[in-house]
């Protein structure tokens, strides 16, 4: 649990990753006005310390036909098979986040789906897992929030 | 809600794009057999369509301090609320996700913090937002997955 | 309380018309081996007496572009605005049934909608009524039964 | 999905429909300013194209002695059953609505009986099906809103 | 379903014996300006209609060393055992009370008990009856009122 | 808290009485082998000592048409409105029951109805009481089991 | 349940143990005007009856790396495994406090443990205990009162 | 939340002071074999670290007239309240134990009491509280575990 150290730099150099990863690693360097080695170096060593794990698209769903989101809590016969049943949850692409959590659920999962027949055949998919016992969905009329980059900016200023 | 039609061509440049956004252009074209230029077209071409909305950092927030995931469900004294509920919801940078959702909650968040006691801090700030009426968390502890790529991809094949 | 009588042909009328209400009264009087007149006269009477209270036609909601269906079980702040909130909730014509009910719900609605964004402002309009404390949706991924003809041909058979 | 195309005409004949399925289509035509044939083609046209699925009557329950209604949420003991447990509940009449849900129930059903005891006796029908692991009932005490022909007048007027 | 007439000496009559069932008959007569003989037959033909099924003391159970009292829910495992199940609960002198019941519980007891303890053992002997699923408990701090009288002076003052 | 003490005389006498309060005193004393004397004394005693508190007519309420019996769980505003609330619930005669109880409801209450259409009624009586935040009932399709007698036998039989 | 009779004397001899379980008894004596003798002639004696049942330090979890505590709810297959479990429970040493309890679980268990993931594993040391069949985890997330004393000081000043 | 660093000699120390708090240090320097000044000394610094904040009495509240033991789940108007309610919950002694918990309560406390009753005018009192909105109550029916011994033992072993 020891946490890797990052200085000042490493951390502008974070900030405007976060917003496009894109950003030539020249146009850091200009920015910060160090070399764009220097920038090369320091994402390397954030990449190697596995700080920065790989990057992602920031896609419309909706546009690309998969608007319908909803949370499914899982209720498991028996805990023991959590680990078998998250790996059968990992095969379904649908879902995007599952989590093993306290309260009434065992685990919990996020999935996308394009309409509400399409999300009936997801559950179902999970629901028929062994060792699942029950779900229970609940669904997302809309996504209001969907944003890590103030998280980010948050945390790379409070360091 | 019509659709913007992606041809085989995007779905790759897609695909490629989806496990790492920093792939140079060229690496795309020639692994397509297309000229570089093309590649920007289409990509810009989804950018102004808005299927394309950015690119975001994967880092490990547990090296980053962050390891303690909750969800928190949120009661509004009137569903009048919601609009400026979510807009102070917004400001806080803990909360990355909230939906407005069936069931017995009207507004469900997924917030990371430092720890226990850092939880309690980000719970109480929601619950202290004019119009909540009461909050309920789960708590997540061990997020097991957490991968858009596995849909995109899947997305990308069935269209 | 007391029920009106009704003999073997009002049932056997009555067993014709549920299947289909625009049969002509011709037909049903050549097939029960009875005058027009009196199939006339015993409709007349059955629709005098109450029993039908009129024919409804039987559209395809999904063709019409309506395939959410949901319930919605609403908490009053208290019964006594029972009948209050009845009347406005007859006013949002997406409501398509609604019962005063025992246990935790005070007044369950069903709602049928274009889409889930529908459904959201259908459910808002409901939150938004004076007297409503909260709602709770449950989501029909699939309408496997709606049929009250079988109903209709057991009560007749039972007589 | 692509939905059928309904024109003006079209809308008010249904309009005129919805209130009395008994109507003659001379008096639709005479209203409409048009020849009862064309009045004819159009409704057989929405009927073969499924948009009019039939017409069923109105009847007063309470008068026919089945004045209890409630709300009956079935568990599954898995979804793999859903199938044909909705062929089992399609066997009894007293069922006249049963939707695949999301939330707690997996099935959720509305029915119709003469008494408490009656009722009693169609939740235990219920009950008994193979792969049934438990139902829960809420009772209506009041059925104050059963209606349809309010959305059926305004989808068309929203066409 | 047909009810038993009882007229204005029935009344009077049922409304005297309902504070005292000792009360003699020739105190009953005198009261009501009737002969003990009449009283008497009255009293025989409502017994033998089934009306009155008997008479009970009201013992103080606080006096008696049981002043805990409690309402157990028991779910069990298939509503086609509740008349098995009943019959055992019928064993247990300690269920004073039990109904099958809608909501969420399938049978609903009331027992009585001395102590905390007592009640456990209580608990515990439903528990075990096979079939039976699960039970919840809910205890009464304290029973304000438990008076079947006034209901009984109102039926007789309504009819 | 100190109990009073009955002898085996004693509880032979009530045995006697808890199946027919009626039972002459000299039909006891002859069974008893006592003169009728004592037993009177020993009656009189227990009244005095508020062991026996009177007695109560056992009628057939599904004959006197009150038929309907449902539980009602109280929620108050706040627990100090208890006492007062009480007072309000001993005024309506259909409430049998009313205990203050632990676990989700403040008061919980039993009533009975003569049917569906008059529990409403009740249940609103209890709704609009001042300090009563909201109802949720459960409805008791069948009561298989009422029936204090094996208790109090147990009880003398246990001492 | 017949209560051991305290004097004066214990109950100042006790409010000072209270405090500190380490106090010589020569302190005790000086400060009540008694012998350090009848001190510890006093203390045996409670020992001997039970009331002393021994004296435990007062650690500071954070401080040893345990500050996470959680309540865990359990249910069982069936009440008869409840000594079973209990026994199993009583091997896992973060469960400190065990209760059986009314309400919906059947056992209810308070745990301390080092983090989130290491909750996670006491967790499932429960769950995988033979004849649990499920729990539900609440998390407390600051514990602000842990004190038995002045409940003690209440219990001998009401004595 | 740097740890203070307890080196093999405290563990044993520790270990001893566990089982009985009242050991006279000269017993454990000789088990040690080190001088009893040495145990002095370290139990000084562990004081002073605030590892060790006191030692108390294990009392039988049995035998003292306290066995009633109960868990109240509190909800708050508002979280906000929430260190006002704690501080008037502190003045209730009979609260030994009160957490801010995540889940469906604002604050979880556990309650001691002589009976039913008292248990009822405890929970009123924590009721009465401004800006407690509602209670829940469990009750315990046997508390099998209460016991941080084997939790100490187990730290120091495995630190």
């Amino acid at each position: 649990m020891s946490k890797f150290r990052l200085d000042e730099v490493d951390h502008q150099i974070l900030d405007m990753l976060i917003d496009n990863t894109r950003v030539p690693f020249t146009d850091i360097a200009k920015k910060l006005l160090i070399s764009a080695g220097t920038v090369h170096v320091r994402v390397k060593k954030m990449e190697d310390a596995g700080i920065i794990m790989g990057s992602s698209l920031v896609l419309d769903y909706d546009k690309l036909g998969y608007s319908f989101i909803a949370y499914v809590g899982v209720f498991l016969n028996n805990t023991s098979q959590t680990k078998f049943v998250l790996e059968r949850i990992n095969e379904i692409p649908y879902v995007t986040v599952a989590s093993v959590t306290t309260g009434k659920f065992n685990i919990f999962c996020k999935i996308r789906a394009k309409d509400t027949k399409h999300a009936k055949d997801v559950i179902f998919m999970i629901d028929d897992i062994e060792g699942v016992y029950r779900t229970e969905t609940m669904i997302s009329l809309e996504e209001s929030i969907n944003d890590k980059k103030r998280l980010m900016h948050t945390i790379f200023k409070e360091m």
